[in-house]
């Protein structure tokens, strides 16, 4: 225990005072030490950390005091949520799911057909992510709103990192095998990730990056799109707006087919409209969620009649009839495609998993209901699992047509298997008649779907609200616009990481003052009015206190009190005789802290200061016990409060004049 | 500004009361506010951000109100200390440093001859790092007690990384062009961290990482060395315990020599003898210092005397004569070699900066004088870079010479030039006398050395104050011992790495209670007094809020105010009406923590939980007010201290009964 000498240690925070707090025993209060926290056994220590690491959310507990049938019964439940919401499902539920389920499904499958190209797959194969992962996802999922299918940002992402390794174009089957390899490992990520607890890795992306990074990859999805509206032959594969740009202007006098050109602006002047309608007026969400299906309608009706492909407009051809066939034999389990498949399942189920998270947390706080990140990552992992064994490529959560599925009122994951079962259909009859829709259909869509993405919105509260953050979205964007998908990526990860080492490394420090006439100590930047205690220089230490810190913060308090030293000198007021250090905010100390410390404790020493500590926490003050540093220190030099530690000094300078 | 509604906001934590805090307006003591620091501007900002990461220490403070003449004068100091020092030197120093420099010359003739080998290079190489190095260090360092030259750990890290690419027995040319290039790299990093003011990037490897690195190279070193002190001819290439052992029991019968035996054992016991004797008594440290040239000069004669050399026992045989060649066209500068070099220098580099920069600071506390790691980090650079020119491999600062080297009272940098001058010597006139010193003593004397970085003393108190850094100090211990330096290193800096992202993304959160007769809140956990207040939960956040653990965080604050709601309906007591966070230790929070701290309060809203805040710091409370959350959570639930909101609190509860 760490004791305070009675006479040191009446606690008269609350004496009423306009002085600086003074000595004062006549109305003494109750006397309270530094507490000292029940030794922990080392099997409790490590099970409490590993708790709050990795099941921080207990999810054990409901299943205390249950019967074993109950038991399985309730894992049925956590592991397949569709038993627990299928028991209440009723009409009016259906009739919510139905509508939000068709238009999510007019929505998706141009979209998809869009996607897959953005991926450099065949058409179908949007189309077979759209209908095998939802079905699995209805099941296990525990998000009622999110939309699942494949998406815009991972298109891209897994698109450009497989034509890194393979070409789309010389080795179509080897692409495809490889895509369906990667889509495998992503699966099996999500599923680890979520299966071990470790979820909470994907938060390592900061939300400035990730607003910047997809930004980025909207405006370069967008871009490469005006190969379809503008109907260009020759156009470059890379991605950076550099390029693309180079591309079109090059192209321009004979590359672009004005037919395109026309039906392209038209129909995205036509879903632009639609998307504003939809935005001045909730009531109209449904117009931009039926525009893209009408569009392809509109626009296949009008190539077919006026058979516009001889003039020129590319067509999408055949898209091949028939549900998803089996792909397990097209997965590498053996040779060098196994690590590249690896790495890139990795990043892109990464993106997809954070992707996926963010919507269901988005509408989970809206509706609100809890999710369980770790479960979710499950569900999504073992729908990609299944989906590489099934011709799917990754699926994720969409925001577009997430929040068209929450707008069109769905109540539970059926919406999702109603856009699963439309998808069935057009795979089975309506494929055929895909054959004279135009590209540039697809890609006005594409452009009008991902514009959303551009969050400039979100971009200037960064701006306002964390200048460093900013620097993050803004390097994500660029990275992405100028450079590539992998090369943002890289960026905003990296610029996440430094954030977090540099929080770490050069953690905040403050110096204390004495608010007039109460006990409160405040920072004096914030609190002009706090005024200095003579003779003692009051700093706050604004983090733990651990390796990759201490050296930082022992150097700093000893500028601190050099600093004050000066400008005591010039002022010539009275000398500095104390330091506290108020170690509210310092939550743990590892050996360097300690080590820091003992340096900082000998060299005021040698400067004819004494060091204070002040209200050290319940592991801090352990680790000062069993490192005897509170021995060091004197265990009379520790106080509950800062004005405890003030009063103390205070009394010992009256004492030696 | 945030104003709080002057009738709520009384703040009279002075108030005298036994009561949990009443709402008394009688003995108003003065009010404050939550202060709102000054907008800074960007400049600003930006400015004080980059000071405090990289000139912390405010460097060109001094300069300030200096000539051009002066400043160019302090310049030249700082750069090369020697003119500072240098001013001031007079015989009393030298005479210090004559008797230190002497005796770390004796240490480190055989030492450096020793951890040649470990690094595969023959003899001189060892001898030329002790010449060149140390002579440029005296310049530019400013550490006045480490002694510069090859030390064990980093000869042997660098003779397995370059092993690893190059064979040193077929391609031996390479080998030792490799080396230099490996060199050279270390200086430029050493230099470039120094001079961009990276040096804290040394900082994330923890102590207890190191501790533990350092003691497994221990172990494998002094294991290296039974080839030597058994006389084992076919020993393996592995540094593994499990194969140097099946090397050493696999010779047993004829494999040891008898001779080189009892040589190596005998002149074992007599250092290890004279480093107890060192070790009792401090006034005899010179006899662990001058027994390792004594036991060589000794069994030199022995076995030159006896031809033991004849008998089987190997010796070192001819030391090139002749100081250091220049080596400036072996370093690789284009080419395959180039890549590799630059990745072990990197990472040799780095190590050897650790263990200069800790030596320098042990020290210099020790000492009582300031040290500036970034200056010595390009003093070590340079002096390295020059060393790679002039047939030299890394050099850094040794733990056992420069502890001989304080004990013998060096005084300045001189100790090193007169060890340098000393090495000189031996390389122009002393070398052939070499040539019968037997092996075995080399390894002797290199087990007496490298067995006092085995430092089970701070393993111990590491595994008494925190039994995570207890972990990262074994795993680098063990994967050193039972895998190789570069796994072991690896351990040690990917546990570092973890610890600081766990202590990120799982911040403690801590529920607190009134100590009865104060308007002290402290942690119910810490101290037993405390007690609830009825109707509100108060939980602290001790760490800033970013977006690698804002979710967590609101998920956990979530997970207190359930539990308590539990409680309370278990135990029949008023129901939870209020939820504050008291957000002294939340330094800092981005957008991602704004956005948490939202739906916190969102969630809070559906279950008729009221947040308020308590004590935001300054950087919090501006941004909370550009993202306008201030305005969502209402700016009269903001308030200076926690006793503030739980008389608010208390004054609500009983408007509405």
């Amino acid at each position: 225990m760490v004791h305070q000498k009675p006479d040191e240690a009446t606690a008269d925070e609350t004496s009423i005072s306009t002085q600086p707090p003074s000595y004062n025993l006549s109305q003494a209060p109750p006397v309270y030490k530094v507490g000292y926290p029940q030794k922990k056994n080392l099997t409790t220590e490590f099970t409490n950390t590993l708790r709050e690491t990795f099941f921080h959310d207990n999810p054990l507990k409901q299943y205390k005091d249950q019967s074993a049938s109950t038991k399985f019964k309730m894992g049925l439940q956590f592991l397949f949520p569709v038993f627990d919401w299928g028991r209440t499902y009723n009409l009016s539920k259906l009739k919510g799911d139905l509508i939000a389920g068709l238009t999510i499904a007019s929505l998706c499958i141009p979209q998809d057909i869009g996607y897959s190209k953005l991926a450099y797959l065949e058409p179908q194969y949007g189309l077979y992510s759209s209908f095998v992962p939802p079905l699995i996802y209805a099941a296990m999922g525990s998000s009622r709103d999110i939309a699942i299918g494949p998406v815009a940002v991972v298109s891209l992402l897994i698109g450009s990192l497989l034509q890194n390794e393979v070409d789309h174009e010389k080795n179509k089957e080897e692409y495809l095998r490889l895509a369906f390899t990667a889509t495998f490992f992503a699966g099996i990520t999500q599923a680890a990730l979520g299966f071990l607890r470790l979820g909470f890795l994907i938060e390592f992306l900061s939300h400035a990056a990730i607003v910047g990074f997809m930004g980025g990859a909207a405006i370069t999805i967008a871009l490469q799109q005006l190969k379809y509206v503008l109907g260009i032959r020759n156009f470059t594969k890379e991605t950076d707006i550099v390029s693309v740009m180079e591309s079109v202007w090059g192209s321009v006098h004979h590359g672009w087919n004005w037919q395109t050109v026309v039906i392209g602006f038209a129909f995205l002047a036509f879903l632009l409209l639609a998307k504003y309608i939809g935005k001045r007026n909730k009531k109209y969400f449904w117009v931009p969620a039926i525009a893209p299906i009408t569009s392809v309608i509109l626009a296949t009706l009008f190539v077919y009649l006026f058979r516009a492909d001889k003039h020129g407009v590319q067509i999408v051809n055949n898209i091949k009839k028939g549900i998803n066939p089996s792909s397990v034999h097209k997965i590498y389990f053996t040779g060098p495609f196994v690590a590249k498949g690896f790495k890139i399942g990795v990043v892109c189920g990464m993106i997809g998993l954070t992707e996926a998270v963010a919507i269901g947390r988005t509408f989970a706080a809206v509706k609100g209901y809890q999710l369980d990140g770790n479960k979710e990552m499950v569900a999504l992992g073992t729908m990609n699992i299944v989906g590489s064994m099934t011709s799917c490529y990754i699926a994720t959560g969409s925001f577009s047509r997430s929040a068209v599925n929450f707008m069109a009122g769905c109540r539970t994951p059926v919406s999702n298997v109603v856009m699963s079962m439309v998808v069935l259909l057009t795979l089975l009859v309506i494929t055929p008649l895909f054959k004279y829709t135009p590209n540039a259909i697809l890609g006005s869509i594409i452009i009008s779907a991902v514009i959303g993405l551009v969050d400039y919105e979100a971009a200037i509260l960064i701006w306002k609200v964390d200048k460093m953050d900013f620097i993050a979205c803004m390097g994500a964007f660029f990275g992405v616009v100028f450079k590539s998908v992998e090369i943002g990526l890289l960026i905003a990860v990296s610029i996440s990481f430094a954030k977090i080492l540099l929080q770490v490394t050069r953690p905040r420090t403050a110096l204390l003052g004495n608010l007039p006439g109460t006990t409160i100590y405040r920072n004096t930047d914030q609190y002009p009015d706090a005024r200095h205690v003579p003779g003692v220089v009051i700093v706050r230490v604004d983090s733990a206190i651990y390796f990759s810190n201490s050296n930082y913060i022992r150097e700093r308090i000893l500028r601190w009190s050099t600093d004050e030293e000066e400008k005591v000198k010039a002022e010539g007021l009275s000398k500095i005789n104390f330091l506290i250090v108020e170690m509210s905010p310092v939550i743990d100390i590892d050996t360097s802290g300690i080590h820091a410390l003992e340096d900082l404790h000998k060299n005021l020493q040698k400067r004819g200061i004494q060091l204070l500590l002040s209200n050290p926490g319940s592991i801090v003050i352990e680790k000062l016990q069993s490192s005897k540093l509170t021995e060091h220190i004197g265990s009379n030099h520790i106080f509950l409060t800062v004005a405890d530690a003030v009063r103390f000094c205070t009394s010992k300078s009256m004492q030696e004049p």
